[in-house]
This record gives structure tokens, sequence and C-alpha cells, in this order.
């Protein structure tokens, strides 16, 4: 009985990409971008039209970028934000990016996070969330972004997460729809009735 | 600018461990019994008091075993139905455990999942959930388990996910125990006043 190991790693596009970008980002407009020209180029890879970034909250630094991963490395959780969380607390070295000595850290996202996202987020330590698109913009074009709390905003807020939404949104509602555009994969592993997998 | 690589393996001591027991397990409260003596030696390993696998529902055949990687890997994600969630898709060579083909499959976990677990079940594929301990049995020796839909199993059933609570709980709550007996770590990864790490 053996069982094999999964690898996550950003693709090989993903440093050189960057590279040719600023390291600091001061505004959450310029963050944004950032994430949304991942996003794009994530798409004209083949990965999901989803992209997300951890950066310094104060100084704009970028810590860890993420792109979805589902459909290349086969694996569900591989949502970008879950990504760009493991890249920084692997860079950490700390599975708390909250703990005492760290800089006030933020997740920025090309989409509302999802139900799985979401609740990842009070475990991650990041401090606050900013995003592009809504989940219902990520619904429209037929993904399923599952049941979340209905004040979810309230159940961070408890938790000393703030937030943040609707930062360049019609860009990120335009990176969706190239995605649906182009034909790309919509994966929802569930086959409910009464659950279509297409809007 | 380079990023690192995160491997996720289970360690060394999973598959002897489970070369000693059935590969099959035809009712529940067997998946069960595995489940919760995989938690109870994640524990004397150094690892968290959770575990979790996935079984063919209708054989009760082991596909994948998970187990609680979060403070080893330093990677907040990796709770042990993500890791089981991940491993089966790698080896189904799918990120939709509920393709078309596939046998229905079942996530077997020692407490019920937490909020960004729960979130990620409709994104895998399994088509039922059992667990044993409750989400109130593990917030009482310290973690924070996110909020979650108030009628949450409503929000699986119309995704055609089945679940069952409650499967052998006092020996979930038992491995709890032990873990907060022994001083395991209770991670949290936020700070907000009113939220204690501490129960």
């Amino acid at each position: 009985m053996s069982f094999p190991t999964l690898t996550i790693m950003l693709p090989d596009w993903v440093a050189p990409f960057l590279s040719q970008r600023p390291e600091t980002c001061p505004t959450v407009e310029e963050r944004m971008e950032l994430v949304l020209a991942l996003a794009g180029e994530n798409i004209r890879r083949g990965g999901g039209p989803f992209a997300a970034a951890i950066f310094e909250e104060q100084t704009g630094r970028l810590v860890a970028p993420g792109v979805n991963l589902v459909v290349p490395l086969n694996c569900s959780p591989a949502h970008a934000e879950m990504v760009a969380i493991a890249i920084a607390q692997k860079l950490a070295g700390t599975f708390d990016l909250g703990m005492p000595g760290m800089p006030a850290l933020q997740l920025v996202t090309s989409t509302e996070p999802c139900a799985m996202c979401l609740g990842a987020v009070p475990w991650s330590g990041v401090r606050s969330i900013a995003s592009s698109a809504r989940g219902e913009d990520a619904e429209r074009i037929g993904f399923d972004e599952g049941d979340k709390p209905v004040s979810w905003a309230d159940g961070m807020l408890r938790r000393g997460i703030t937030g943040i939404r609707d930062v360049l949104r019609d860009k990120g509602i335009a990176v969706l729809a190239g995605y649906a555009d182009l034909g790309g994969v919509i994966y929802n592993g569930r086959q409910a009735a009464g659950v279509s997998r297409k809007p």
C-alpha cells in the first residue's frame, strides 16, 4: 500500500511574468491590477480564470502569488487563494501568517472567495481580504461557489479580518467572461439533479 | 523572484500502519474505527488530532487516507479532509471524484468538517460525508471551526451529497481530549480581541 505525493508548484511562467512588474503595489487597485493580470495569463496558459496574491498590507510588497491549478494538478482544493496562502506560509516558515512579529498581510483575489476559500481565511492568519468580481459573477459563468454564511463579513470582522470588495470589479468580470468565451472548463464536482454544470 | 514548491505527502508511518488493517471496511463504523486510529497515531507522531479517509461507498474499499499536516508542513489548509481529497484525486487522475464512471465515494472524518473543509466537499465530487466528533467538540478544546451556513446539510443535499454525523462520537471526542491533555498546539491564525486561543 503506497500513496502518491502531491506537488503544489506555481507554473514556470509566473516568476518571469512577475519580474516584469513592480514588486511593490502601494494601493489596493495596483494590487488588483497585478492579480487580474495573473488571472488573465493563467487562462492563456491553460489554467482556471482565478488568481490571488498576498501582500504586506502597509507597504504593498508582494509576498506570494497564487493561480488556480485545479485542472492542471487534478486537484479541486488548488484554488488560487489556497495556493497563495500555502506559498506564503512556506516562505514564512509558519502556518499562521498573523503570528506576532509578522507584518499584517492582505489576501487580494480576482473573485470573491468561494465557501472553501472563505473558510480557509481565518486559519491562514491574513488580516484583510480584497476581491474584484463577486461570487455571483463566477456563478453566472457556471461555477458553484458553495453555500456561504449569510453574514460572513461579520464573522470575519469578529476575527479581526476586514474586507473590501468590488475592487476593479468590471475588469474582474471581464476576466471571467473571457474564460467562458474561450470555452474553459467549468469544474463542479457534483451531479445533483437541479444543479446544472453550465448556466 | 522565485517561489517555493509545496510537497503534500503522507507521513512515512501511514502506509505500514494501514497495511496491518483490512483494506475494506464494509460498515461506516468500521471505516470510522480506521479513521480514529489514524487520528490517534497522528497525535503520537506529532501531528494534529484529525484524520480522514475516502472510501468507496458501496464496497468500503479504502481509496485514500488523510491526516492533519498543518503543523509539520506549516500549511494551514493541510487539514486531513483536504489531504485525503487531494490524494484521492491524484490517484484517480481527476479533480472530480464524482465524474461519470467513478464509484460513489464517501469522505469519513474524525471531526465534522470545519468551514473550509465543508466548502471543499462540493468541489471534490464525493457523494457523502460521515463524521464522528462534532465541530463543537473541536471548539471545546480551542479550535475555531469557522462560520458555517446555518443549514449546511441542506446545501449538501441540494448538491446530491448526503451526510451522517455522530458515528462513534464518544471515541471521536476521546481522541480530541487526548490531544488537549498532551498540550498539543491549538492553531488558530487570528488574534482578534474576544477570540481566545485557548478555551
